[in-house]
């Protein structure tokens, strides 16, 4: 067995961190308390476990490969995407009105990491599926969620992003692909498209790509792009795949990991008369999504759910990457233990800075987690809970998180699947060990769906400086809870805990203040403070999640409940405050005194 | 040009930090002053950015290829390599009674960056001569000598060392490898060596292996492991290559960097009678270097040239990623500056968080280059100084500082590359790119030659444990002066950097003491807390180096001295201070106060 999904770990989150049966009180999830999540989760684990999993390894050895056009995916993915959609996992977390199972994110999310530690290149195909649905769910017509919605919910049929362009990366200003509309209300697009996760592969029968372009007398900017729907196959009256659209993959990238997934560059309507759909000239057919000019807009919606889940995949990766060190750990033997506690040579798990690396893996991951559940809770009760203040609360909240799973979560993957190499000394640096897949995958994280940094520019400016501090400094207050909680409870654990977090806490509202204060007048300075700010934003909420951990596991120590779990997470949740919370308070001193020397340096001096 | 060589920075640090012109005071030294330093390191950039730099990316593309016991490598190595040694590079830092220039290692480790920079795959072959050299000019017997290091020096021969077998890594005492004594004087050795870089290869006539094996009847663990030269070709009366010896390459790793360079798995002795040497009978000949049974003292004086050089490769990759990150950063248009500087879009080089980046990446490279620089003008001190306790006081610092330079400066080489390729954003990801190469390689440097966490056992045990802390509070009270010198200046940037300075120092103190007052009754306390001791003392000494870069720089910019570059010195050591150092007494309080929960989590509990 190459990856066991967590599965006690993730149930403790969602139970008691999440309180999914709280959850379960509202109207909308009455079927999905914690026996639901708990059979959901066995199940996905069973699948991702067996059918999934083994993939990982071959698909970085058998890279999806493009021929004429076409992309062939890596052996054995057709089948397991085969086995996902016919199990229903594609629908999930979507409305049962769309024919999915309506279940809350809270237990999707849980799935969604279980897809990703099992192979994160195959999971990117359904992560891109979904937010297609997110889009059409929010913005398409009635028209285009009956014809694409129950496909792809069904996953029968895949979804995409397009975004980026050679000159639109991060700036989706500079987006020059066009829709020239057309007499029967249908646009033609023309453009080229890059980065484009799954543009183009073999495992399903359609590909709907949702499209960033520009209606002909557009405004510039990003005032003047549109959303279009561009199915690969024009979708024919009785819901079948038709004719061929004029959108072509040209090539795919040769990357430095997630080797499976194909990277397309697509090609929109490149003029050939060969390349006409159905003989009425070129380009290729697009459905509007919503308005003209609010292409942006709707785009984000994908987007929030795309980088959520891209966090998501951090956790994932950096779970896999611990497992697998693990592992290596208890196999490999390797001089005495510094405290003799082993006679001779001893297996490298008991020597201390193997400990530290595993413990700092582990720490991270688990802090992630809770984050990421907890995050999920609250979106489920802004979309799902009667009372309006209470979702406009939850609302603002997962807000808050979202670039914080999505930034922190995937920055700690680098340093998870870094220490995941470094454990396995030479053997790390070898391919077939395997651990050097996950480094060179996990890379990815921190770039796509907004780099760090725009997640970053995102925390400060509408999450943050937008609301003048409001919602920091409410999770502040929450937090400040927990340390009462902790300084109530007493154990040396508590207290080593809650010191840590209240000198965490303060840094963070030093750098809030600092923000909201000098936003305006100093940009320069708080953006050279921004990646920083989330850094310890993120840390901060994922070690108050392991704080709430700590209470809750003693609490159920006291009880008798599996002993052994909930003396692992008390002693986890003190690791991650010593070693990992311990970082906070220098951030705040980078960010707060050392913002000018950021942009001291003379351009022409670098 | 894809690589251009840091001639002002290096040739700062040589002349003002590290004192070249005193160190030409010394008789061994005499014509090895500025002028001499600047002369050779502008060859050596010559050679390295055009005939050496051009080959990285066809070694990542092209690797070392083996075929029927043969390793054909890199198109291109084979001429770069004739005129590395034709130029008489391989001698530079050798004595001229061997054939070699006799410069200091305070010129040889620049020149060391720069071929590393060029090319770390290439580089790795002179860079295990040298560890051969330093071998055979301590232990080697007066006939050893004469006949092996002329060719080595020359660069005609190339070394190697065989230390690992797949047992025995980290573990010395695991070694098997057995050495059969004969009636002539020589051995046979049997056993299978792994990870031997440049194990075999065509770029030169013979290849001269540094071997660990253990004499029939010797004792147990490290104190039975002797030191043997085993040549691929014996060599001839005339000093020629003569008979293949029995010791060959069974496969080269595959591995995730560094791959135009062959990592060997070596036969030695398979016993077949095909290989027989000389019709003598099996068994690969090996020659004892020194005594039987010390084979590991003098694997040490080719294990710490080596651990140095490896360090001064963490700074040479960082180096190249920041120049490759800076070059892109410049030309990608995206997005308009937050302070409005820009009318539109700009290159990104004008984002707040893309100067932090870079800031960052050289800051790092800087304050790690500096470090180094310094420790070798103390090797070359401490070999050379007339007077014997100069001698030793410089032997002292020196052997403090290799386990910084080798942990700290390669630890630092993954969080630059790491940087160098967000910088890239998606295009990082891509190979063609170039960036995930230096990310890819950078990732051996802190395994290979003794992992950090083996660097900081060294650091903890044999350079502060043994001497009480002497050693380091030596340091600090160098560095107290520093901070004294920064006061009396008095500049807003000096007395920035003095505070962020002190606190590290205090921090520093702190944990001497721990490591000092705990070491014999809490191993597991102090060895949990090992690599961050290692990366406080080494982020400590790179900052007290930009530091003191930081008082010439504001002296030779009062006397009008290339304003540009010491304004670009001042700012890089305030950002050095203020977002570097500044993480030292985080690292303190997770040293000394978390040190149990490091190892608190039960075994099975993983």
């Amino acid at each position: 067995m190459t990856y066991r999904a967590p599965l006690k770990d993730m149930l403790f989150d969602i139970r008691h961190l999440a309180g999914i049966d709280e959850l379960a009180k509202l109207p909308a999830f009455e079927d999905a308390g914690f026996e639901t999540a708990q059979a959901v989760l066995e199940e996905c684990a069973k699948f991702n476990e067996e059918a999934v999993a083994p993939l990982n390894a071959t698909g970085d050895r058998e890279p999806s490969l493009w021929r004429d056009g076409q992309v062939h995916t890596t052996p054995g993915f057709k089948e397991a995407y085969r086995q996902y959609s016919e199990g229903g996992w594609q629908g999930l977390q979507h409305p049962t009105e769309v024919g999915g199972q309506g279940l809350p994110k809270t237990i999707g999310a849980a799935c969604g990491e279980m897809l990703n530690s099992a192979n994160l290149s195959f999971a990117l195909c359904p992560l891109l599926t979904d937010g297609a649905i997110e889009a059409l769910l929010t913005a398409g017509s009635d028209e285009l969620r009956s014809t694409y919605l129950p496909r792809l919910v069904s996953g029968e049929w895949t979804g995409t992003m397009n975004l980026t362009e050679p000159q639109a990366g991060s700036d989706l200003a500079l987006v020059r692909t066009r829709a020239e509309p057309q007499a029967d209300g249908t646009y033609r697009i023309f453009g080229t498209k890059i980065f484009i996760t799954y543009g183009e592969h073999d495992m399903a029968d359609n590909i709907v790509h949702l499209v960033l372009a520009r209606v002909t007398g557009a405004p510039e900017g990003v005032k003047g792009i549109s959303l279009f729907v561009v199915p690969k196959f024009l979708v024919n009256a009785d819901g079948t795949p038709g004719a061929r659209n004029d959108v072509h993959c040209v090539s795919i990238e040769h990357k430095m990991g997630i080797k499976a997934s194909p990277t397309a560059v697509l090609q929109y309507g490149d003029g050939t008369a060969a390349k006409d759909v159905n003989g009425t000239g070129p380009g290729a057919v697009g459905f509007l999504v919503g308005q003209e000019n609010r292409g942006l807009e709707y785009m984000f919606i994908m987007m929030n759910a795309a980088r959520y889940a891209v966090g998501v995949q951090g956790i994932a990766v950096a779970e896999r990457s611990y497992q697998q060190a693990v592992a290596y750990a208890r196999e490999r033997v390797q001089s005495r233990p510094v405290d003799g506690s082993v006679p001779g040579s001893a297996p490298i798990i008991h020597h201390p800075d193997v400990r530290r690396m595993l413990m700092t893996m582990r720490a991270y991951t688990e802090g992630c987690r809770a984050m990421a559940t907890v995050a999920a809770a609250a979106y489920d009760a802004a979309h799902h809970h009667p009372d309006a203040e209470a979702r406009q609360q939850n609302q603002a909240f997962y807000e808050f998180m979202v670039p914080l799973v999505k930034g922190f979560s995937t920055e700690m993957s680098l340093e998870v699947t870094s220490l995941g190499v470094q454990v396995h000394g030479g053997m790390g640096f070898i391919e077939e060990t395997g651990a050097a897949q996950h480094y060179r995958d996990a890379k990815i994280l921190t770039i796509y769906e907004g780099t760090t940094a725009i997640q970053a520019n995102d925390l400060v400016g509408r999450k943050t400086a937008r609301d003048g501090g409001r919602t920091a400094r409410a999770i502040s207050a929450q937090i400040e809870q927990t340390e009462g909680a902790l300084a109530a409870q007493g154990s040396p654990e508590a207290r080593a805990v809650a010191d840590r977090l209240f000198a965490a806490r303060k840094a963070f509202l030093d750098v809030v203040d600092f923000v909201v204060a000098r936003g305006k007048e100093s940009p320069n300075a708080v953006f050279a403070g921004s990646v920083p700010y989330l850094m310890l934003a993120g840390n901060l909420v994922a070690g108050w999640q392991l704080a709430r951990s700590l209470l809750v596991a003693q609490d159920l120590l006291r009880s008798g409940q599996d002993e052994a779990f909930m003396r692992a997470k008390i002693a986890t949740a003190r690791f991650y405050a010593e070693h990992i919370l311990a970082k906070a308070p220098g951030l705040r001193d980078s960010i707060v005194e050392g913002a000018d020397s950021v942009t001291a340096l003379a351009l022409d001096a670098f």
